[in-house]
């Protein structure tokens, strides 16, 4: 890619090598500074509820767009993206069960489907490179690691259940500065939502996450607690929907949005 | 005093009544939502130092105004502050002892002198009690409690040493509320310097406070540290300047300025 080019441009590009199945996997590290967004595609008879548990529930379920019924665009994210063939891989469910993974569901499609685009974590976590700080599962290699918590979001409908977390160490004076940080970006799950004590929120095991990898916490360190884009996942495995699509896991879908746009402030 | 009142008409109030020496103690609950401010008073030859000092370790010296040499006057703050007569009561050192402790200081005034005024944590915790957070120390009944650390304060000239900062405990979620509020108030200490593990920062027993009370910190707390206006007060005791002035503790100036409009954000 060319440094020099628009970011925009950048993500349009990456999207068209996507469309045409070229890309088939992760999107980490593609389009840098690119929001890339969580999907969740619903029937019309379903999404009004997501939408309710989304609303109640900004923090795990930050949405960046909804799109209209039927509607495969997604406007407010990209110009020209087409939800049907512009993530890398999906998952397709059928009463809670994964049935397939494929790269593209214009096989799928129906008129009553609505699509959610949900912030992901990738975005705060370029802020806090960007000033300075370093990602211990990054450093290690692995995924973040993900808890189940003894936290209970707002159901909404058929939609309810525990909040998941993602969990960084950091230094307390780097914590700080971390919840500055993240506190900017209410868009890609914000501020933390707990600090040290892991057994307040229903967590006995840090080295045993629910998702994800094992990390070190220091001595010197606290474990910082942001919610996680795994919750609403967990949520709709739950409720079993009859039909269902999402992303599969690390395979998103970029947008022209950049990631410091994000900051409210 | 008359709620619908205007609030610098409440300050000047409240400072005409000391500068008749009507209060002569605490200025804790006078003027509220006014900013109050520490004060410290140098011969000119010290005060390029203590300026120096206070640039580099804003956190415990957040300056707001720095007279004119000889000058009573303090405009920034107030249209008719006068210091020699508007704090309730004074602290005189000489050679770095208490010599008196007078409600007035035209007889001790000097060309050469320059008044440094330093905000509070009144104004911090105000917005923190603004915000529906209680404060343990008030609560209790107490002081704040506050401690030597082995954070050393940046030197400049004769100034130098540890960092002192205040302790008020929190549940995590609130202490995460209570960085993001104080974050916006960089003019009266900021954000905290430090969160949990007092060990790490060289406090050995949070039940022993250097200055002020003792608070409980509940199991389900973390302690959060603020940079503490106590640091240039124990900074001067040490330098043992020849001649200087502060307030006498919880005897503040009395501003124009309100809380509010200290919040960057």
């Amino acid at each position: 890619m060319n440094p020099t080019e628009p970011i925009v441009s950048q993500a349009q590009a990456v999207r068209l090598r996507i469309r045409a199945g070229e890309i088939t996997g992760h999107t980490s590290g593609l389009a840098p500074g690119c929001v890339q967004g969580n999907v969740v595609i619903l029937p019309a008879d379903l999404a009004s509820d997501f939408l309710r548990f989304c609303q109640a529930n900004p923090k795990p379920c930050p949405l960046l767009a909804v799109s209209e019924p039927g509607a495969a665009a997604l406007p407010a994210l990209g110009t020209d993206i087409d939800i049907r063939s512009d993530v890398p891989r999906y998952r397709v469910f059928r009463h809670g069960e994964v049935v397939e993974e494929p790269t593209d569901i214009h096989g799928l499609w129906r008129d009553d489907l609505v699509s959610f685009i949900l912030g992901c974590s990738f975005s705060f976590e370029w802020a806090l490179l960007e000033d300075g700080l370093r990602l211990r599962h990054q450093d290690e290699g692995r995924n973040v690691p993900m808890y189940r918590t003894s936290i209970q979001t707002t159901p909404a409908g058929r939609f309810r259940g525990p909040l998941v977390v993602s969990m960084r160490p950091f230094r307390p004076a780097d914590a700080i500065r971390a919840i500055q940080i993240t506190s900017r970006f209410p868009g890609v799950h914000g501020a933390p939502v707990h600090i040290g004590k892991p057994e307040l929120i229903g967590i006995r095991d840090l080295a045993r996450p629910d998702w994800g990898g094992s990390v070190p916490v220091a001595a010197d360190e606290l474990p910082v607690f942001w919610a996680c884009g795994v919750t609403p996942q967990a949520v709709i495995a739950e409720a079993k929907p009859d039909f269902c699509i999402t992303h599969a896991p690390g395979s998103m879908l970029i947008t022209d949005l950049s990631n410091s746009r994000l900051a409210v402030l």
